[in-house]
């Protein structure tokens, strides 16, 4: 009988009247994307056969079998020894397969009281719990890095923009600690997304459950689940987690986007607020003079392949009937893109991250430019008295003057600014610098040095 | 002054030496979709403005005069009296400007230590947690009228399908139970949700808080956010909440979906497993004796809508340098749409699924067809000591014979049986039913009546 | 009978034993957006009419009674005075309700041989070629716009970017001609995609084609179309169209992203090449000094919506059986949304184009920064004998030096360039100036001043 | 010198201080996927050094060194012995190292008057070119698959559907011809988009054009471009014809999806209108008795797939600065994978569509049920002189009478059908059956026998 289960088919041929075709063999098979899951593949099928030993369904001899057959395997994955056969379709039949030619009936019985399609559903699930895990990691890593980056940085000042505008005066620590909250979101997510991700579906079979007196607890103990999904149509045929793994990452992506598109901009020579390391970099094959920020343009432009997957999932899962329909093969390759770009990409803008040198005087001269405290005049104006609305108006028309004379606020006399309000006075020198705009903004959130230090205090112990 | 505030740029007209044009006013104008926000805008207000009082920022004197105009507002916006300028540019500006109108200078301080980058913010979260709010109550509902079917339906037998193909026998009661899983992780979804949304950006001002000395903690409370957002950059420019509600809200979308091809499929006459009351469906112009399923559809078809949006803003945010950009008015519309899409949707299912009639005969008739049972036989086979993978086996070759005759395998004489197996005795008859098949699988999430009586139980405690 | 025409379910009441639900109502009617149907739907209907009349399957005064109908029904619409009823569902019953009302049975056999099937769908391409028309004249209008700008500034140089780095000097006008090419390309995809929205699905009746002796072609006739959908289930259920139109209003939405973003960092205040009109913009309801580029930005933020509706078309048709389901209702709103943001987009933007300002000195300061002509210099190497390779590790050489001590390469002596190859003479200072750099760029394509004008005179005439 | 082109890093290094870091490496490497476009970057760069012989820019002993040199690597690649370094990055690199280790200066000269950004634009345009060629045959192919179907079944009656439900009997060949339509479209939208695929952007060098004198409408002519890109910087950074070739194979795929849903439905046994045949199914690992339809099913998941590229490509240039930034490598694995999905689906599809048995039997039974001629009932009284809206409603109310009995309109007789209306005679009998029904509907895109041949014929003389 194990002669047969080289042919594919081999576990339904005697229904069919003829084999499958080669071409519908390739377009088929699954087994050289989804033996990247091998590994949780034994780990669940160990599961599994200890239960059914344990449940008397196998004999002890069987599971001992089982055991000494999959360490095996594992050892020939390992080692590169282990022939994938398209034949055989996919990663569970062929660990199967192999199991069968080493152990004879105890590899048969493996089988016994699941489905591939529970079976699949559970590799899944734990491949992702270890790559959510992984990812939780790095984005750990990342903030740590940049918490690095923002302490250095707490005093040093640059313009904050808004619509690329000069706004207001603001510290590069402050302007780094905005994406490791956004980071720390994602990682929020990630573990919200863990805990749908962390149920078992094993003993779902095909789709019914199944008639041996199987005992998923146990199983879900033996894994590491949390619980165990509890309606067997609904457990072989969810994918949510995986999109809503996917979801969670285009938003790391979407951040990792903002943070590039931002990087690049301050590393072109007009802003030359950064310089990132030349390690990080590459040149060009006709301008000899290049260097490009590749990386931060690389990821940028990874955040569509992100979408496009999320996409992909939503799009095959959508007006899918119960319960498990052939398109759900489909899940895989998008889920592990996406854990890869996640992967690849944290780990290498926190190894970036401490390659970016800080240009503070580029960034103090463009914060000197374009009238950056004049919300502080107006604040000051309303300190006086002055209703918000009008000192605002008063502003704007000293602003308007300024533009028209090709200077700036504090370039102005006393005189020629008490002519857009009466109510200034000398005082307003120390409120038009920037240090004095930065200081004064000093509560939760705000920008000044000392809310920027504490904010990295209250990170370092959160971060552990 | 407070004549300019009617003609739109009042907020910063001193600065420009033209006017904006009619055709920029239109397309920068969200007052014809934002003006929804108002009610959320005057509570977020009125917080604001009582923080600043009792900060001494502003008096008791103009804080009790923004209530009183805030009441009067709120009057008309309810009577329909309130006139929304596109002069006046958003929700925003038509409420401060009639505040002015009615109140004088108080109403020009109201926006003293806060900036519409920060208000915006404000106003959406507030909208975001209401709506969110509504429809866990809407998934609850629905979760409860598809309870009542599957009670209903405990013991009602139809074919479980994968791949269309027959599968093994379930109960519609299992069946339905797969939705409400479905359905139950949406609700934790949008509670996860709640918590990152839950949180205030006011404070934030522009970008780099205010020189005012507010007390951000004070807001929070008074307007029940769980924690104020750390980091004003990242306050002011930060959607990532509404990408994730619309994540969570495609994944609803995208349960529906299935369920309504599900519900199209059972009613289309050849299967003819249930009917849904007319009330719920439309006829045609032409062909009058149809009677068309247009709720399901129409929902089918919703979950474009709802992808769309998501993709939406995720292409919205995706490289935008921080910290607040215009791009992000375009986050309002595909957010408003995805909250009405869901809230539609939800309540008209919870109603259609009372409107459901079950055709019991018809099901057990398609049950009946398919081999259903063959996943019993192979089972009876190992139970009585062959390896699952050689019972399969023997079972393929009996429903080969049985394809070939055109007959089932209850049709078989227990002599034509045993040609497949001699391990087959007179007991396996009540194996093949369809009843003894559907209560063999009597284990926390199979089909057997009895778990689906205890999973209803267990809901319905869950669901109190 | 009449009468009755007043309640939804009119076309099809006697089949139903209850009344459709006032949720369903609110939640299947579509008149609220699809009246802007209204025009096409009449003018489809005059045609139908006139081709039922020819072939005598209505009375000539049954086609006068309805053409004096219709006449006074448009009245009604522009004059604002029809009245449109949610229970009539659809713009299409509430004309034919009202057109019954004024002539009687004459309305009542107009809907003879056609469904609202075919209706619909000849409605819907009616109105999405008149749009394509005004889209393609707003194109021309944009590129004619865009062409003066670049004839203004046929020899303005800045320095070229990739990576956002500089990369060699170029001419403004080239750089202008980019976007040219792109809106010329979306041009002639829109051609191609009216050509498969101008084809006459009206004769498919429900999804069969009628028992009625229609003429089709002389109806396609009459309403302009090149030629009738030859399949009767394909043509009422095909939106193809609408997906192509919206992938190339998305490639569209691309381009003006693409051009906002440059348009954004260029008026940023440190790069500064250029100033958008004041009425173009708008300020700060907080900083007094701001004037922000609100409309590229918007703009910008609008891509995502479009191609949120392009997902939404393609996911409503992903897996719709023959023919037409009720999932098509959901294709109007996406696609209506794509047709008014186009139109208004591009009409802005030509009209922005106008209201550019250049600064050319801020250009040229920024090409002379970066070592813009540090290509010419290899290039020149090679003419004088060296492989491209090496010439290209010559000047990298010479950067390099030049990045140490912070000079340019027009700066070194012509004894320290020939340290880095001795082929360097003294007529290497011409090649190194920008003017020089830029005309020998003079090949088809290429960034000279002669080939900027040439290729502007060649884009007027095509234009026309 | 050539040594050191077994760096990364070569093309710049002398203008570096530190080597690229292995991460980065991997991070920014394409040789893995770009080897594909070996073939076409030899032969673009054939033609390029034909015209730089051509042209003098280089010597005819160069040229000679050159083509001989590729054509060693051309049966180095094909005989799997090339040696692909990811120290190399990308294709490009990789095959003018080895270039200039075979020929020496001549290699190193290649590169004369080019660069990477219009060498990769080249290629992609040369491989999506010819694939869009092998892609029009597979259509056609698929089609010429599906007009024998169609021609076997021109007279074979089934329900047609519309909302799943018996709307009117149509013919299964009329049925099969709508999809012939789409494939059309996809056809004709290949064609429109090769004809923007195919122009050489080979010339824009870096993003401006080059110094050296080169004959960009040779090249064109050699390597079979209809035109030459109009402007360098628009050369080098668009892509626009990978996202409309996405677009238009997302179509294709929706088209895929729509059949497959149909083919999946079919084969369900409660329908059992066809059978695939066993080669292109596939069976379960626990159900003995199954056989599934994997073909169509992964097929229409795979919808996703192809939806998921397209937004990643849109994403990827959405707000894309000119000209070329690093972003744009991504547009290679979406484009490659939408290529290679589409060819295996069409190839598969044509393949299948020849092993579709049809059973007449089952379709011709469905077709009875439903009230499928009331339609016809309704024209027959049109025809009578009753306006088309009474005669709605009279044959509802028939309807209506019919499924109270629990029978068919053709089972009453003519006194009981009189009792609707009192124009009904005895020859209304012929018009109630399937074939009278079919059989009337004989106009262009009808479903009468006589157009579906008559469509066939006109299709075969299209198809050549």
């Amino acid at each position: 009988m194990t002669a047969q289960l080289s042919k594919k088919g081999e576990a339904w041929s005697a229904r069919f009247s003829e084999p499958v075709s080669d071409l519908v063999k390739r377009y088929t098979a699954s087994v050289f994307f989804d033996k990247r899951l091998a590994e949780v593949d034994i780990q669940g099928s160990l599961a599994h056969a200890e239960m059914l030993a344990y449940q008397k369904i196998i004999s002890a001899d069987d599971y001992a079998a089982i055991q000494k057959g999959m360490s095996q395997i594992q050892g020939e994955i390992a080692g590169g020894k282990f022939e994938w056969l398209l034949d055989l379709e996919d990663v569970h039949l062929n660990i199967e397969k192999r199991l069968t030619e080493l152990v004879g009936d105890a590899g048969k019985r493996l089988h016994t009281g699941r489905s591939r399609n529970d079976q699949v559903a559970t590799d899944i699930r734990l491949y992702l719990r270890g790559s959510i895990d992984d990812i939780s990691g790095l984005l750990r890593d990342l903030r740590l890095a940049l918490l690095d980056l923002a302490e250095q940085h707490a005093d040093t000042i640059l313009p904050g923009f808004t619509h690329m505008q000069v706004a207001q005066p603001i510290t590069f620590g402050h302007h780094v600690l905005a994406y490791i909250e956004m980071f720390g979101r994602d990682a929020e997510r990630m573990l919200d997304c863990r805990k749908r991700v962390n149920r078992l579906p094993l003993g779902a079979a095909a789709l019914a459950g199944t008639t041996f007196p199987i005992d998923r607890e146990r199983v879900a103990k033996t894994l590491g689940f949390d619980d165990v999904c509890r309606n067997s149509l609904d457990a072989v045929s969810d994918r949510d987690f995986a999109i809503e793994f996917c979801a969670a990452a285009a938003l790391v992506m979407t951040h990792v986007s903002r943070m590039s598109e931002e990087l690049v901009i301050w590393m072109s020579p007009r802003i030359g607020f950064i310089d990132i390391a030349d390690r990080f970099c590459t040149g060009s094959s006709i301008m000899p003079q290049k260097k490009n920020p590749d990386v931060p343009e690389l990821a940028r432009g990874k955040t569509g392949r992100v979408n496009g997957h999320l996409i992909a999932l939503l799009t095959l899962m959508k007006g899918q009937p119960l319960a498990y329909n052939k398109d759900n093969q489909e899940d895989k390759e998008p889920l592990f893109d996406t854990v890869d770009t996640l992967t690849d990409t944290l780990r290498i803008f926190a190894d970036m991250a401490r390659g970016i040198t800080v240009k503070p005087e580029a960034m103090r001269a463009a914060a000197l430019q374009g009238y950056a405290t004049a919300t502080d005049l107006a604040d000051y104006l309303v300190k006086k008295g002055l209703p918000f609305r009008d000192a605002h108006e008063a502003v704007a028309h000293a602003v308007r003057s300024c533009v028209d004379q090709a200077c700036d606020l504090s370039d102005l006399s006393l005189e020629q600014l008490r002519v857009f309000s009466p109510l200034i006075d000398d005082d307003i020198f120390a409120v038009l610098t920037l240090e004095g705009s930065v200081a004064a903004r000093d509560h939760i959130g705000g920008t000044a040095p000392r809310q920027v230090r504490l904010a990295i205090q209250h990170l370092r112990q959160q971060l552990g």
